[in-house]
Parts: structure tokens; sequence; C-alpha cells
């Protein structure tokens, strides 16, 4: 398996068969097929047999997939069958929300750092945390390890954290600031901009 | 034009596009390239010009795109010309984090009205809003003629409270609950989930 040679719009549905998968895991569930996989998540049977037969032979014909074996071949192809440091960079409201968040336990993921520029919040607790000044971002993060941050700032500090945050070593950008952010190849950035996702709806209204 | 012709794609860039323009157009530029404009926002400039040539003659040939009527145009195109009143249900901590978001704000959406199921929760304030009890989503929703909602309930109300939104006439659901939803055709759904977000870049670390 080549990382390169799969397209990016098929890794970009295997996060959503898994987590598909694990709901159904959780409720008790042993096998699936491609078409009960598929109504759950929107997607053909047909897509969902091509997609995930990019990686190996994970189903067979006739009993289909067992759930609990496609999700531990799922999460190693998306590296989180271990769990990755995350640091938060911004604690205003959506970074308050994304300290508190419970949907990243299971998932591959865990906030360990919160930072802010803001002299009044440094020090403070959010969740089980205390937030650090993003001027030591850099010397914190870099020994830690964590190739993760989520970013959570204004749109005009938002290019000027990336910076540092690649500087630290960071590899993969969650970025809730309303701006792109220009990165290094070898660096990847997602985009969470609910007025972005808001408008690509109201185009087919 | 018609909507259907025009791939999801080519729909899925526009705000992104339309985002660059507005904060040029609030750095006072005026006019624009393909070029620049790519590489603010991460795409080609070939890619931009045959994006925008959907939709008609925007640019000139050595003058590039005047950025007022540009912004404008996509504006239309999008239906962000008017501004979208939103439901938001679910008052936990990203949906008081969402009641407070500045970034609706001259982009086409305007929360209007915040619901949760919690008796505790109800009657009290988040932000501007008054929280409803979502026993009465369909009652205060449908009148009020509203067709964009965000959903930030638990997976397991998610479906349930969708299927209300959409007996009360909503076309348009943000969802954050972690969890594929199933709505008729003309009902759009656009997904917000952090953990999918890191998952799509994890598999390249």
């Amino acid at each position: 398996m080549n990382a390169n040679k799969i397209p990016d719009i098929i890794i970009g549905r295997l996060p959503v068969y898994l987590r598909a998968l694990q709901r159904m895991a959780d409720s008790g569930l042993k096998t699936t097929s491609s078409q009960e996989l598929g109504e759950l998540v929107g997607v053909s049977a047909a897509q969902i047999r091509k997609d995930i037969s990019q990686f190996g032979e994970f189903g067979k014909q006739g009993t289909g997939y067992a759930i609990v074996y496609l999700i531990e071949k799922l999460r190693g192809i998306l590296k989180v069958d271990k769990i990755w440091d995350v640091a938060l960079i911004g604690a205003g409201d959506m970074g308050h929300a994304l300290a508190h968040y419970q949907g990243f336990a299971n998932r591959g993921f865990r906030v360990v750092m919160v930072f802010d520029n803001d002299k009044s919040k440094i020090g403070k607790n959010v969740g089980e945390f205390t937030i650090e000044d993003t001027a030591h971002l850099v010397e914190r993060i870099k020994p830690a390890g964590i190739k993760t941050a989520m970013l959570t700032v204004p749109a005009t500090a938002a290019q000027s954290v990336a910076d540092q945050l690649i500087q630290a070593g960071v590899k993969a950008i969650l970025n809730y600031a309303p701006i792109s952010i220009n990165v290094p190849n070898n660096v990847k950035v997602q985009y969470i901009d609910p007025s972005i996702h808001l408008q690509r709806m109201t185009f087919y209204l």
C-alpha cells in the first residue's frame, strides 16, 4: 500500500466508515455488510467495497465484514490505533468547547495542552488544563513530540501561530480560524468553518 | 446555469474563494488575479479560473477580477446575498460556542433560536437567546420559515431531532453530532466532527 496512490477522497471516507462501525460494535453487532454500512453512512455498497478493497481483502462474500476486525484494520490504516496528543491554540468559546469535547475519546486523540496569548486567560483553567502562554508554544510542543494541533485563534493570528506550530514539528493542523493558511507540503491542514459549511448547502436551496 | 450540472466539488470551493475575497476587500484591495487568489487559498490559478467561469465571465484578461464585483456574484450564486435564519439544536458546550460565534456575521447567517431537551437548561439564556424546549421545535421553526439548522445534540438524539427538523421544513442541516443521519434527497447535510477531520490527516503522518 502506497499512501500516495490512494485518492484523498477515499481516505476522507474511511473515518466515516470507522465511526459507523464503532457505533455498530457498541450496540453489540458482530458482522455487517457493505449494504448495511452503506445505508448508515449514505454511500453505495459498491463504493464501500471498492474503498475498503484498496487496502486488502477484509470481507468475505456471503458473510460480509467482521466488525471488530474491520475496525482494527481501519484504525491501523488511519494510524489511530494509538493516541495522538493534540495541542489546542486559542482558549475562546470554541477552544473551551474543544477542551471539554468528549468525542475524542476512543477515536485516537486527546488534548494535552491549551495555549492562548491573552494575559487575562494565561494561568486560568479550562477543564483539566491550565492555559499556557502562546509565546512558549514551540519550547513546549517540540520536546513533547506533539504532531497534531487545533487552531481556534482569530483569523488575523492564524498564519503566525501556524508558522510556530510548524517550527515546533506539528504535521497536522485542524484550523477553526476563518482563513486559509499556508503550510509546507509535508504538513496537512483540515478546515472547520461553520459559515463555509452552511454556504455549501444554501447554493442548493 | 443549472445547479445540478455544477459538480459539488466546485460548489464546495466557492465559499473558500468568497471568504478570501472578503478578507481582501476588508484590507482595502480593489482587484485581484487568479494567481493571487490561488496562493491565498491553496488552489491553482487555472482551477480558480475554471471554477469561476462555470458561472459566467467575471474577470478580464490582463486586469483580473474586480473584488467587490466578484464577491457580489459569488454571494448571489451561493444565495448568501440574504441572511438565513438558523435554528441551533443542542445547548451544550459546542452549542454555546456557536450561539456566541462571531463568524456568521456578514457571511449570510444568523442564529435566531436555540433549543435543548434538558429541563435544567430550558428557559436559561445563552448569549442573547433563551433556550427553548426541543419538544416545541416543529411548531416554532415551521411558521418562522427557517430552512437551515445546526445540530449539536448527542449522537443518540441526532436522527430523531433531524426528523423533526425536516418535518419543520428545514432543508439544510449542519450536523455536529458524531453520527451520519438519513435525510430525504431534497435535504442537504454537512458534517463537522473534529475526530473525523483529524483522522483524515493522521493517515498521512
